[in-house]
């Protein structure tokens, strides 16, 4: 390339992609200046360039064949902000084997297929950069990659995802039902008009596999990641973590430790789960994102922002573009992934994890005796019971100690057998606390 | 240098140095696989090589000249955590203009003198890393100097002194005064001996500077930082705060604006103020640090974590170790020091903040009308005005509307002149609000 200016292709020109062709045209000095050099943007690949995208941009930039102006010998840095697997995966790995540094904001195709990037960006001696790709503006993949790369990171516990985060803040501020706060959400804008990816935990699990590969020095993919959605948490969830001192959020949990043979091991899970409201990442409200890590030297730290929209996640890829930028000026590549460690994936049975079950019971003699035992018999600790109500019907809330997952749930399966429980209202995981 | 390992000397082997030690040690097999070539330790300098260091430090190792070592052939990453600024200074310049890489710790240094380190990098080619210098344990530097330069910082509000938000933190808890929790905060190992450096603000203040420098690409020095320290932080202050739906911190805030003349500008200071509890700031507590940054695309953004203590800051120190070591390897250098925009220093008369003012007055006919007068002449628009007691002494509280701070000191001076006025109880500043 020559060295008086980096070049830009864009794939991709929706929000996030308008607001970097903003961004570079408006903060075009100050680019050039903490680079040392101009950037240009050469091309724009969309759909349909005959669409509306700001009168700013030149028309003649737009092309419909996103792979020839990736393979244009013109371009020196690739920025993605299509999304999706396919043929989002076909360009960037062009570009990457071609030497040319990518920047990309698609958290499925590095949660579902990493790989393919990453050695194609070792094949091609290229930049694969992608902090937008999870918890859009805030700087964490860097500070993952690179700060805390002298020490050990043994837990990454995350909310990653904005809708929900506003849909359980909403509930827990509200008293409204789930339903009611997804309208809400809806109705904001914080929250598409078909929502699954969001409350079903798919975004977030595609998040907590790239975090997990990062803090782990491990490939993790979406496929190892355990998901389970939102959609099942009630107003009566909600007032009874509120009644514990807690609230709910949907968390994303990577964890290294020992399996049950004692091997090093990695675990993530995304599910919701109740956290005491001491706990920093219960203070995370609305649409913000926050990743809360644990490393053995560092302590705790936490990273909080905005996980999404046009403007933060375009900050983000800003950012990757100034450092693809200014490695390509000095003919140097950052840090290219750290996959070491191999550790293998501990699955969800094996995660020790807390319980708070609410049971119907009949209210009658020995009730608490026959459910104690069934927890006993699968070798789960109770911490608390609480009862309430009388009469015929009353409510037992039990909360557990640690106990592998698998444990619980049998416990669980074992208590929905027994005549004597009504039904099981609910089940969370807890997590944050002692 | 050979490229089958990375050689450091270590200056220094206090708490921090000797976790850096243990850690090296310790995380051997990970840093190895992370660098791609192993560290080795080949010296370190102390002033009395006899004291007692844990006993897996290898005494051979141990050496009075500092000097000597930095000058060695065989040093490829010169590691300080002495502190102070000479003789770390001429240590640290040696080093770099010989061409080697450099890890420090040293916030007073690079406060009051970072100029002279980063031409010393500049001319020997040297990469100058020192996330350890501000907020401890937690990755700030890297994310504002790498992550956010694609996009405008336009403030930077942060904890960055622990002891003082310990004392602060329990006098919001418990009600105390400062002597009171500065005796805990001491007892504790919160506090040294001689905490002035902490309670005046000084600390926070070579923070604010290095922070400020990132943040806005302009060198700023500790002498271009207001600073106001928090021990006239009253048990009646704290009590205000609360009644107010605030707490007290002490804060360093670096913001860029346009000056009294339109020119775009820098403010830097370090002061107690009130902060809404809403505020993320507001819930840090302990000796936790916490540093909220603004920017234009990315929006609110902040980072937490332990902000001393040696194993945290020895986090810090690896992760710059293994950033350096990595570069030299692969023959590059980190970005340089981006000092390009050159922004004027605004002097704190010019800062636009809220003062909330308490005054002991005499209960009198007219005293509220003569109290605002005085605001107004100084074109200070006042938000809200509570009075308390009656009979002989009443008490006005009084909260401002932003105002250039000049106008404000004047106004608390012509109001200590008036008779009706017997004490004015209390000034601080409010931030974090609308």
């Amino acid at each position: 390339m020559s060295s008086d200016k980096v070049r830009l292709a864009l794939l991709g020109c929706g929000t996030v992609g308008t607001e970097v062709v903003r961004l570079l045209h408006e903060q075009s000095a100050d680019l050039t200046a903490r680079i040392g050099a101009p950037l240009e943007l050469v091309g724009i690949a969309v759909r349909r360039p005959g669409r509306q995208r700001g009168s700013d941009i030149d028309p003649a930039l737009f092309t419909t064949d996103a792979l020839g102006l990736v393979k244009r010998d013109d371009v020196d840095v690739v920025i993605e902000v299509v999304g999706g697997i396919e043929p989002a995966r076909s360009w960037l790995t062009e570009a990457l084997r071609a030497g040319k540094s990518v920047v990309t904001a698609n958290k499925a195709l590095l949660a579902e297929d990493g790989a393919t990037l990453h050695d194609a960006a070792a094949e091609g001696g290229a930049d694969l950069y992608y902090e937008a790709a999870v918890a859009g503006a805030i700087p964490l993949l860097r500070p993952l990659r690179e700060s805390l790369h002298g020490d050990r990171v043994t837990r990454v516990t995350g909310i990653v995802n904005g809708t929900t985060n506003f849909i359980l803040s909403s509930m827990d501020a509200t008293g409204a039902g789930f339903g009611e706060a997804l309208d809400e959400a809806t109705e904001l804008g914080y929250a598409e008009a078909d929502p699954t990816a969001d409350v079903e935990g798919f975004d977030a699990a595609a998040k907590a596999a790239i975090l997990a590969s990062l803090a782990f020095h491990t490939r993790v993919t979406a496929a190892d990641v355990f998901r389970e959605g939102m959609t099942g948490v009630t107003a009566a969830d909600m007032a009874s973590a509120k009644e514990m001192g807690c609230t709910i959020k949907l968390l994303c949990i990577a964890q290294r430790g020992p399996d049950s043979a004692g091997t090093d091991s990695v675990s993530v899970r995304v599910h919701p789960a109740m956290i005491p409201r001491s706990h920093p990442l219960a203070g995370v409200g609305d649409a913000f994102n926050a990743v809360f890590v644990e490393a053995e030297a560092a302590g705790q730290l936490m990273f909080y922002g905005r996980g999404a929209g046009g403007t933060p996640t375009a900050s983000a890829v800003l950012g990757d573009i100034v450092a693809a930028a200014r490695n390509r000026l000095s003919g140097t590549r950052a840090p290219s992934e750290s996959s070491y460690a191999h550790l293998p994936i501990r699955p969800i049975g094996e995660s020790v994890t807390r319980y708070h079950i609410s049971l119907d019971v009949a209210d009658r003699q020995g009730v608490l005796a026959t459910v104690a035992g069934v927890f006993a018999q699968h070798e789960v600790s109770i911490a608390t019971v609480r009862q309430s109500g009388r009469e015929d019907d009353a409510t037992l809330v039990i909360v557990t100690h640690g106990a592998p997952d698998a444990n619980l749930a049998a416990t669980v399966e074992d208590l929905r057998a027994l005549d004597i429980v009504r039904s099981i209202a609910s089940v969370l995981r807890v997590e944050g606390g002692a």
